[in-house]
């Protein structure tokens, strides 16, 4: 299989709807990249439009991957080595053509539903076949333009719950374990 | 089914495998809490020894409950509500057992092997005929002093992966979503 991951900070939507840039969050780059890392994702992309933003987190990777934290933590440097910063979605949709020979299919995760939506088990079998970019959208998730190009939207992790508000970072690592993860 | 969680900063282990107390973390507060709702779980305790740091989870507590969290992130109000700041694991067993009306089974996750593992479903299957402690540790892992005393030692999430240094954060989503989540 191979999978890539995308932590999306624009084009998402805040609480009203609107179309927003979000701020980078250091713990999303470290969760997500050790979840990434774990179940064997092959690269781990932080999509943002902003250059200060880029430049802060190539900042983080390179503490972690030269700097004092890979001596200090060498399982964050190896989590990191996956990680890398891009500008749009359609950046890590090259860099993943480019490495695997073939356009990545592209999966969306929601808590919203009123889409279409594939079960866990076809978009692990789908990855299985085609190398799969899984987007996930910071703030209050992907905006329309990115969900309208997707070819899979996965089901809301708990469709039923009263309470649909987990961070990104649970969200994606309990979607990788869905995906990916050993069983039972 | 009547599950608790507790994130135990006290006893737990660190890199070299001394028993140390470590420092709470914002987001553990944050994201356990948003897991543990979603999941419907009836009460998440964060255990620590140090009082300065139990007045600071209070403090993050008081803010999103009756601050100016309340009014800007409601959804943060309701994660939180059932988030509350204990001494020990006693402290957290003692609570629960005056509120279910019965001491609840102990369940800890480790990524290390070592002592007989139950399955996520074996523990699931428990938890829905008696209430259920399932235990976090920080740092390296809960301490010998705590894992000597529980009824159940949940299996590795990854068993083997070559890379298993999982954030607490994104163990416990995985965890309680193996226990209690929806199937595909």
């Amino acid at each position: 299989m191979s999978a890539w991951v995308a932590l999306v900070h624009h084009p998402v939507l805040d609480r009203a709807g609107d179309v927003i840039t979000t701020a980078v969050t250091n713990l999303d780059v470290h969760d997500i990249a050790r979840s990434a890392r774990t179940y064997d994702v092959a690269g781990y992309f932080v999509v943002t439009p902003i250059e200060a933003q880029r430049r802060l987190v190539e900042r983080i990777l390179s503490h972690w991957r030269d700097g004092s934290g890979a001596r200090r933590v060498p399982e964050r440097t190896e989590a990191l080595a996956r990680c890398e910063v891009v500008d749009t979605v359609d950046d890590a949709i090259a860099a993943i053509e480019e490495r695997a020979g073939q356009a990545p299919s592209l999966i969306a995760t929601t808590a919203r539903s009123g889409r279409p939506m594939a079960s866990y088990g076809e978009v692990a079998a789908s990855i299985a076949q085609r190398p799969g970019l899984i987007l996930f959208g910071t703030g209050h998730g992907l905006a329309p333009g990115v969900l309208d190009r997707v070819d899979h939207v996965l089901k809301p992790i708990q469709p039923d719950a009263s309470y649909n508000h987990l961070s990104v970072r649970a969200a994606a690592a309990i979607t990788l374990d869905r995906l990916f993860g050993a069983t039972d």
